[in-house]
């Protein structure tokens, strides 16, 4: 049985501390969750959080996205392959593909005889409107309980994603969701320290940027201690992982569906 | 006074109505809010919603996003110019400029004798973890009671904008966000309807989705016609929007910036 949605919101994961109210809570509890219970989630609790976190701001209201949710087995399996051997993909009770959308634009356009003006701000706008909607519904879906995950795995393969869903020409999709009610509870990854992140009016200089990283090397080196990677540390990782290009049929795919990236 | 973060919470500005929990409410509650009264927000309640925001997910924690808060009145008044004489810019008692961050990565390649690989899939990442943090900061804050406007008009002349605050390489400017105590309550702009966002596996074919548009067409005439714009709708307002090119400069500024849209 789902819980209602009255019955349940972020205070009941989070004790309210330290005189944060229950949406900073909220916010605070966040962790990625990659294992889920068999209990599926109700239609009425997916429409309510979509329609919850479709209140997003959106640039001059153009509402630039769009969501999937894909019920089909076969299709969850195979997803779950493309995005690299990502189980949840097709065990979670839901799993929802957000797109960037410009169909619709395109298609209002075409029955008004007007032309339709593709460009990198469009794709900007899209991937943009796409995520204030995204996190939205991430926090709707966590006040009521739920746990989820972003697959950004979803852009490994796109051009075979597309074909599973035989995706028309203007939507351009970003990543994947998953949801569900969580069977695991995995310690939060630190962040960067305040001062590497938020600056009042100028950027800082490297050397002050370098400090604060190796101060985040030394908390995150402890996080990865602990779980069992010992002299591994954000800097180490990050620039690992950035060595070499990824996702290089990004551009092409985009562009093959209709996106202007000039 | 500012109120202390445990004082209020959502629930204070919209009741909890047809069992919906405050979460909910407190995004349904959304609304841009461009007017704002004289008090200024402490620095503890803008490091406060900072941190909470920065707990949403991040793409293989890269955290490719920063945020800078403009104090200074001389850059706030210029920028509420280059911005398109948006006078909220000026006038907000917090102005924010979200920005995608490759910069941090790049110093850290420089660190470890790495190369660091810029392509598409860097500067999407980039836009998409840059919005899941405003979207985070802008819920933390109206949680606070207070209100929020993004400013997409940020890049109608980005090149001066990056003058006049001296931007770095590898930091890309998206948006603003305004932020103070709402001196106004705007009507909220309807949505596009549930079926016009939300697809069970595959995307609706054209003649569904206009059928939508066409519906969503009468509600958003009737909330146009209400306030004062009659004969004015989603579809009408939308396709005259996209008819040319807006913020043509953007891709050469981005690239000039070290982003790499291949």
């Amino acid at each position: 049985m789902q819980p209602p949605l009255a019955a349940i919101d972020a205070t009941h994961q989070s004790p309210v501390e330290n005189g944060m109210n229950a949406t900073h809570a909220l916010l605070r509890q966040h962790r990625t969750i990659r294992k889920f219970t068999d209990q599926a989630l109700e239609d009425e609790c997916i429409e309510a959080a979509v329609q919850s976190a479709q209140h997003a701001a959106s640039s001059s209201n153009v509402q630039a996205y769009c969501c999937l949710r894909i019920r089909d087995s076969r299709r969850r399996a195979k997803l779950a392959e493309l995005c690299g051997e990502q189980t949840q993909v097709e065990r979670a009770p839901a799993f929802f593909i957000i797109c960037g959308d410009q169909r619709r634009h395109r298609l209002i356009a075409e029955q008004c005889g007007r032309n339709y003006a593709a460009n990198l701000e469009t794709f900007l706008v899209s991937s943009v409107d796409a995520s204030l909607f995204a996190q939205n519904l991430v926090l709707a879906l966590e006040s009521l309980g739920l746990g989820t995950c972003y697959i950004g795995g979803l852009r490994n393969r796109l051009p075979e994603v597309d074909t599973l869903l035989d995706l028309p020409t203007d939507v351009f999709p970003f990543y994947g969701l998953c949801a569900g009610h969580p069977a695991e509870q995995p310690s939060q990854r630190p962040r960067l320290p305040l001062p590497a992140v938020l600056f009042d009016d100028c950027y800082p200089s490297d050397e002050d940027m370098l400090k604060q990283i190796a101060a985040y090397d030394q908390i995150s080196a402890e996080y990865y201690k602990e779980r069992g990677q010992p002299g591994f540390n954000w800097s180490g990782g990050t620039s690992a992982k950035f060595r070499k290009p990824t996702r290089v049929h990004l551009a092409e795919y985009y562009q093959h569906k209709g996106a202007n990236l000039l």
